[in-house]
């Protein structure tokens, strides 16, 4: 028998420079390069067809065109050119997108032309999007250097969470957000729409939801079908999350007898401003709470055509639990020990009304007791072994502890967490495939749709390689290097995390030059974890326009600058990092009218300060060895500039902690 | 009887540094500041209302949050806070907005709230806009000086031409356009629609004019209504244009029998590719043209409601009228002497069209013949002297000549035109009256949707200050001082000519470093006037992807070198001086291996070269005095770096000429 397609022959990746996030689980690379001109209008779609298969095509068109500049050439005359790619989709992919589907694709591309194979259009979504990353400009012009590609997830559940209920994020977000998770192969929204700080999605069931619950912040129905159509286009899923029992006050704005409080009477309650956990949470003793849940997950069971359906119930303090007489009662009277049970036997009761309108559940870690169905999944923020305690009870899971985007780590942080390794390394084969991916949360209480692009964007990108990627591509420099061309490629699809970043930049200078702001916020980072939560109060009204809110999670600077330090041997080397040292140092004088006119940038003064001293030891450092006192008294300055300061750290200090030890 | 408001006196404008764009007629400096916060949501409409208003208070909301990163409080509980600014709105504006109006308002701020007052709510939108832009950050935080305006336009036609013809824009290019225009008080929109190049717009009565015209480009008549209405939101008349009987290859392709081409058959014609100007042109002689015409303009005519209607009118070669004998048997029957008479034929045909249908009409300089009506009014591509012409002829006027956003000049030199300028100055002031205003024509041979906001922001800012402010405003440096803060306003409005620069900076370096790119596109700016389509052949599919489409028109770097020069007299100045050429002199070396490995790039290699080389001789003028020889050979040198390369001018020569004629 012959084989249906030539022997692949894994060549080490390093001999074929690409920019392809995620890394394709197999590359062989070919002699040549296709060219791209106006001729790629002509991209021909064979096998299979369908509208989005179509749409696919010319969105295809338009980015090349974005990407090089190139004006696609509409059809003129009766003879089209050759096309430069041919697309064959074998069969359709299931009416509603799952989670079981085959997402494979086979790219080739030589010099006379390309050819995309996919079993289903999810493939061809893919190896599209494989085919735009190729692109990339030489010395001959815009083009594709030949290589054969055969691809396939690790992971068949690749998610970004977005809260769109602490702030509102309108459509447009969503719908860009959407692109860009295209972009790298991301195959699941989740779409976090209540809150105690909100109620984001209309209910013509329940209207006082939105009408009393969002400040008139809430997605139409219309626009929900609009949302899912343009995810569905894109390859991607989508799947509400309505959390509870907890998370729920917004709800109980418009429906007080859903809430737990004791009598005489629950409520009245106010859309929470604040940030953290709060006692309200959803009656479980009362059958009225299930009949309102039946009818509403009806209502937005038939809305989602996603086979799950999220119902958070993480975070119940228990606390009006506890204080109502009447649920103490119902606990005693039937057996239940504790909140923790009680809560239990709201998930079940939840849990049969989700699968009663054709759905299956899914949820944090806290839904997961002894006796629940096993077509259940468990979103788990609590971390690799809690999933394979889940997998050994026979549940299927997915990861999002360690893929936080609010939390102000770097990319190569995120990088680093595998949904198998910690906890669930040792599984066996059969119990891992419960764990079916993972998903990025980005919680919403320091995010605004200024902000969003530049939250979520470059550094999800690197999370959707963790997901796809075969699990041995873990090379955090060679991942930086492609994270950057991914993040370009981004910017011409229409997401602003690089403009909204020089934006701010602007704003917080004032009428002051830019420049020596951009030189403190190219060389600081976000406090980590919750440590901006707790250093100051913040509520959804606090302006989110400082410098920690421009300043990035990940510094190209740093890692450039502590790179330098690092394999510093040639004079090159030496006279860079001098030059770095020196901008900093001299950047305080330069800023110090800009911090002296600008509200917003006077807190960080300090940091500025520091900045310039520990540049200057960087450079005395590079001048010879010192004594130890001179050793002593910058380790010392050092280390007060490693304090955080307007919940900012000074990413750079570790680097030029390196020279000044070097000089002992 | 006692003044209905406080005296004015004139203060100096410089006593009161504002960013103010266009500056405001009378401006008298208050004391104290108006604390901008999250109360602003509370602006207060009173006097007469209208949707149009609401939307205007909710978008002002909207554009101070985006400004300041401030997010504005919904109404919670049910006292409001006062209101930061309370808006009186006296009467209507005109149901279709008109040249006549009445555009005046008065803006009153202290520390304790402001006021806008307006006869009709086109002055509040001005006046809006003008709160908008006092917004400033100090030390205090985010405010607006305490301040009073009275302020009212010089002209009542204020107009942007954009071509969508030779390019197509969709509609979202067209409405971000329309919020940069309402930005800076321009209030017509000048939509040039049909070319030889494209038909651009949905006709329900000629229909193969977009089916066969326009590549599927063209917007619907619920788009043209769409963006109709965007604009009267807004403030912002919109004129359609549709130019005959030349520059109309686009209608033929469609309906070949309204050209003038000679027997036996007229066409088939083509989709025009090219630039330039062309034969075909509607036949002038045939009643059947004119039946189509007042079909056409009758179905157009309703769709626009503004007063007037454009019908071009411009470049008519004459070829097809020449070469074809029943066009010259009629002209000899009617004693029609040449083309120019036989073009006043059919623009008086096309006039009386125009006017039965409810309409003005408007065109090009060509239009006006002598025994023309005196409700025409003329668009004068030619210059002051023909608007001159025209007024003493008694037909009105605005001016289009000097303000060629396509022809690359400086936002100075657009500023430095004025409509009553030149062959104007010496109408009486009853003619002069007759010079309505002005447009600025964005004509889009070389610009994409990509270009557009780079090739129309923010240079356009300048030249409706021409159009607003009084005719003594001419100092171009405060022009350009301001304007970068007006640049600043219009990125939070969504523009993109900031960001786009840096994304075809980027796409131009590859997988290379952007900075040495910049450093080069930094100090080019485009070749003048008409010199780019002499310099090769270009036409519809010509990528504009180059440096040249990146390199802007003003060089904020070269002003600012060119001011240092000028009156350098510090060791500081001298210093900075010397940063500049010393990056200048390196960048050379930086940039080749990207000039090697970029196709785009490879082209300007030799003016990379000449960066270098000029920057040498300026570091080496800075050093002291120098002999005539050396003095003859850097001048050779200047002379050859002055050549336009790769269409591009170093626009740094003239300053570094300067220094070393300074060393003589």
């Amino acid at each position: 028998m012959m084989p249906k397609a030539p022997v692949f022959l894994m060549a080490p990746l390093a001999l074929f420079a690409h920019d392809l996030m995620p890394v394709p689980a197999k590359l062989q690379p070919g002699a040549g390069r296709l060219r791209i001109d106006r001729n790629f209008a002509f991209v021909q779609l064979t096998g299979y067809r369908e509208p989005r298969l179509e749409a696919a095509a010319a969105r295809l068109v338009e980015h090349v065109a974005r990407k090089t500049g190139i004006p696609m050439a509409p059809a003129i005359g009766k003879h089209a050119p050759e096309a430069p790619l041919i697309v064959y989709c074998d069969h359709a992919s299931a009416p509603v997108q799952t989670a079981q589907e085959d997402e494979s694709y086979r790219l080739t591309v030589t010099p006379m032309g390309a050819r995309l194979d996919a079993p289903n259009p999810l493939g061809v979504l893919h190896g599209m999007e494989t085919f735009l990353q190729l692109i990339n400009l030489d010395a001959s012009g815009f083009g594709v250097p030949a290589v054969m590609i055969e691809d396939h997830p690790r992971f068949p559940w690749r998610g970004l969470m977005l809260d769109v209920a602490r702030h509102w994020f309108p459509l447009a977000d969503v719908k860009r957000t959407l692109d860009g998770m295209a972009a790298v192969k991301l195959n699941v929204f989740h779409w976090h729409l209540s809150e105690n700080q909100g109620f984001r999605i209309e209910s013509q069931r329940f209207p006082k939801l939105q009408e009393l619950g969002s400040d008139g912040e809430y997605y139409t129905q219309d626009q929900v079908r609009d949302a899912i159509a343009y995810a569905r286009e894109r390859g991607i899923r989508v799947i509400p999350e309505f959390d509870m029992p907890g998370h729920t006050t917004a709800w109980f704005v418009g429906y007080p007898e859903l809430a737990s409080a004791a009598p005489p009477a629950p409520g009245p309650y106010q859309i929470e401003r604040q940030w953290g956990i709060f006692d309200p949470a959803m009656d479980p003793t009362r059958e009225e709470t299930y009949q309102f849940l039946d009818a509403f997950i009806g209502e937005m069971a038939a809305l989602f055509p996603d086979e799950y359906f999220h119902i958070g119930g993480d975070e119940v303090n228990g606390k009006q639990w506890d204080a109502n007489p009447s649920i103490q009662a119902f606990m005693r009277a039937h057996g239940i020990k504790g909140n923790e049970e009680l809560q239990a036997y709201f998930t079940r009761r939840v849990e049969a009304i989700v699968e009663k309108h054709g759905k299956k559940m899914i949820g944090w870690d806290e839904i997961l007791s002894k006796d629940m169905p096993h077509n259940i999944l468990v979103q788990s923020w609590r971390g690799q072994k809690a999933l394979a305690d889940a997998a050994r009870q026979g549940v299927g899971g997915i990861l999002s502890n360690g893929y936080y985007l609010d939390l102000g780590y770097s990319a190569a942080h995120h990088y680093a967490v595998d949904p198998l390794g910690e906890g669930a390394a040792d599984l066996s084969e059969e119990q891992k495939r419960l764990v079916l991916g993972g998903e990025a949360c980005m919680w919403s209480e320091f995010v605004t749709p200024e902000l969003l692009d530049t939250r979520v964007w470059p550094r999800m990108a690197a999370i959707a390689e963790r997901f796809w990627s075969t699990q041995n591509v873990t090379d955090a420099a060679d991942m930086y290097h492609r994270l950057g061309a991914v993040s370009r490629d981004l910017e011409w699809l229409g997401l602003a995390h690089v403009s909204e970043y020089e934006k701010m930049l602007a704003r917080l200078a004032g009428a002051g030059p830019v420049a020596p702001v951009r030189t403190l916020a190219d060389v600081v980072e976000p406090v980590k974890d919750y440590a901006r939560e707790a250093a100051r109060p913040y509520d959804r009204f606090s302006p989110l326009n400082r410098l920690i809110d421009a300043a990035r999670p990940d510094s190209e600077t740093v890692r450039r600058f502590a790179a330098l330090v690092d394999h510093r041997q040639t004079a090159g080397d030496i006279q860079e990092i001098r030059e770095y040292l020196t901008l900093w140092r001299d950047n305080h004088a330069r800023l110090a009218p800009i911090l002296a006119s600008s509200a917003l940038l006077a807190e960080d003064a300090e940091l500025s300060k520091d900045l310039s001293a520990i540049a200057e030891a960087g450079l005395e450092a590079l001048d010879g060895k010192h004594d130890p006192a001179w050793i002593a008294e910058k380790t010392a300055l050092l280390d007060r500039a490693k304090q955080p300061k307007a919940e900012l750290l000074l990413s750079v200090e570790p680097a030029i902690r390196k020279l000044v030890e070097a000089a002992r």
